[in-house]
């Protein structure tokens, strides 16, 4: 069994860097408290006898050595990248509950037949970068480095620069390295766990993702003088489209979400008629067709709506990814664990994309989950109990042992 | 008659400080821009013979003195601040349509009984810092200056640090001059006159308007693993009440405006639902009781909308002024100018708010308005032609020297 405390000490540790203002984490990618954090592990992975190498999308690969220089690595971890106003563990009790397993093992004694290998994945959570897993998805073959690297932020500073800045670009070719297997643990992020009074969750499947960058243009004007019937209001394309796609993801019920985080609006003056509005549609659910169906029913709704009002609208896909459904062995190894422990567990669909669902492009993966209080993530209060890290935690230390073989 | 290619040179040479992106000004209050704008009107105000005040709230007055030594002096003038994406003409013109009096006076070789005293007011906009007018507002008795030194910008600036800042705190207490009357040459900003063929608008009334500030507090979650049932959708709240003041302001027709031009989201990040949203309502009528009824109307109905979609609302007005009527005296002077001159000329409602709605309750006061292209204002886009500039000018330079006497 992996040791609870030390994990928990580990994690509240991480959360000193890139403190929130209500009591989370804002660490995000590639800003100074990132590179502090990924310093921070780095020694913690040195101290625990691995060798650390970093990839150039910044990703962190800390290795354990195994019995057979000819096995492949099995391969655990997750992001230590958060929102801006973010957990404490939404990523990070992945990439540490990883680290743990180590420290587990260093304890014991014990020595794997296959290499462990603990990453850190850059740029998991798409706020500042999308899309999200943006360095997964490079690892995995789904986008170039170069189209990674010209990603911007909203202050203009690119993907690259940024990169470079912090210090964090390595020197191994990214996506050369073949895995074994890849496991990751996760926070749920979601309320079923907690409502059914389980340890764990197996993770089979995830919802596949759309991110529909759209654009309303509209006619900047005076919100004086202007007649009613003389404006091109954008952001009253903004507030159809905000109930359009809360009505699509309504009519698509059960499991199927829809909403829009981020939104900019020009020029942002309370005496101009809004000339744009800039906002990202976030839909997702597990079956293919379905999602296939929601974006349709957008695309061909949203320009009428806005032509209706004397907008204009063009959208752009900023981000995507089909549902995956995880390797039946992985997911074995970790059903399998749970009983071994006696932990009460269930099958669980993954609301959230993680890395993991583009690594199982690349490698036989699965993930494990552990409960959140109320289902609340990307919020400061998110907030998981120590027991539940621990048995998350030593799910995946059973299930990665038992596939790197004793 | 003024020169009007004269006041054209000064219009366009002021339109090269603080230039916008699409040809129109970016010259917002309290910016270096903005100083360096008030520094070229200083030089052009000495150049033509006048002594310069600077009052506390950095308001100007450029003094032509009179004949007689008892007289008040006859003001003019409006504001040389711009909107982010503004034009060069909504308030430029009537500063320098002012300074163009002088400088006509002096080719003439004429003196007034009544010293002239030509304005710049700081912070017409009330982009940077709510309320608009906010300086005038001060000089009228309307606001304290300690409140209006508090005003805080986006970035967390206050008024009167930004004002110390750039270097134009006078010294003269605010408010205390006494004007004979006060007169103000502004662009219509909407599409009335251009639409009528009318050179010159005689302005009687002005909407009231109703600046709301409203905060919709939901709850910060994953746009991923929430279930929809879950969710506290603060952007679903700035929606429907995007579309309530559309409605409110759609059934109040004719001479009802409204809309929301001011809007920031929190935490904007694609994956996050949205916690929190504060935007500004503004609302507009020339006739009070229906203003009133149009502002009780959504603090009505905005609570229950939001209430229905679990997030919560609150309110506070941030700027208010109510439908002002001009000087029965003042006003006929401008018709009489117009006519006098062989203008075309037509009885006009103001649609935006103006300093002289303000001055209005310390001062007998009227506007004049000259059309521009297609009704655009607080848009880079607008445009008025020369001959307008200086029809209205011409219309301000006999109403003034009418009432300054020679
Ligand atoms: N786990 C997580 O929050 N990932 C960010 C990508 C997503 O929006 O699902
Ligand atoms: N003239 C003008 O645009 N003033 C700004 C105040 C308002 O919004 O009416």
């Amino acid at each position: 069994k992996i040791d609870g405390a030390r994990l928990w000490d580990s994690l509240m540790e991480m959360a000193k860097i890139g403190p929130g203002i209500a009591g989370g984490n804002n660490r995000q990618t590639l800003t100074d408290e990132d590179s502090e954090g990924r310093h921070l592990f780095a020694d913690w992975c040195k101290a625990a006898g691995c060798t650390m190498g970093v990839d150039t999308m910044g990703n962190m690969f800390a290795r354990r050595e195994g019995t057979d220089p000819d096995a492949l690595p099995v391969y655990v971890g997750s992001h230590l990248d958060t929102q801006p106003t973010g957990g404490k563990y939404d990523g990070v009790l992945g990439v540490l509950g990883g680290l743990e397993i180590i420290r587990t093992l260093n304890d014991l004694g014990l020595k794997t037949k296959h290499p462990i290998v603990v990453t850190n994945w850059t740029n998991e959570e798409g706020t500042r970068y999308a899309p999200a897993m943006l360095a997964s998805g490079v690892f995995a073959g789904k986008h170039t480095q170069d189209w990674a690297y010209a990603r911007v932020d909203a202050d203009g500073k690119t993907f690259g620069d940024e990169l470079k800045r912090i210090g964090w670009v390595g020197d191994e070719k990214v996506g050369d390295r073949k895995m074994h297997a890849f496991f990751e643990l996760h926070i749920e992020q979601g309320p079923i766990l907690e409502a059914e009074g389980k340890d764990v969750g197996v993770v089979t499947h995830g919802q596949g993702l759309r991110w529909i960058e759209c654009t309303v243009n509209g006619k900047e004007s005076h919100t004086g003088s202007t007649p009613m019937h003389m404006r091109k209001n954008a952001g009253r394309g903004l507030a159809l489209i905000t109930e359009l796609v809360h009505e699509i993801a309504m009519k698509n019920q059960p499991n199927a979400v829809g909403a829009i985080g981020h939104i900019d609006v020009y020029p942002n003056s309370r005496n101009i008629i809004l000339g744009k509005v800039v906002f990202t549609v976030d839909m997702r659910t597990h079956i293919l067709d379905k999602l296939e169906a929601m974006v349709a029913e957008l695309m061909e709704r949203a320009p009428k709506l806005c032509e209706d009002i004397g907008v204009s609208f063009e959208a752009e896909i900023v981000g995507q990814f089909n549902p995956p459904a995880f390797d039946a062995k992985c997911v074995t190894a970790i059903r399998q664990a749970a009983e071994r422990l006696g932990l009460s567990h269930m099958d669980i669909v993954s609301g959230a994309g993680h890395d993991a669902c583009w690594i199982n492009d690349v490698a036989p993966t699965a993930m494990v989950m552990c409960p959140c209080v109320d289902g609340l993530s990307h919020n400061e209060a998110e907030e998981i109990s120590p027991e539940w890290a621990a048995a998350g935690a030593n799910v995946l230390f059973h299930a990665v042992v038992e596939t790197a073989e004793i």
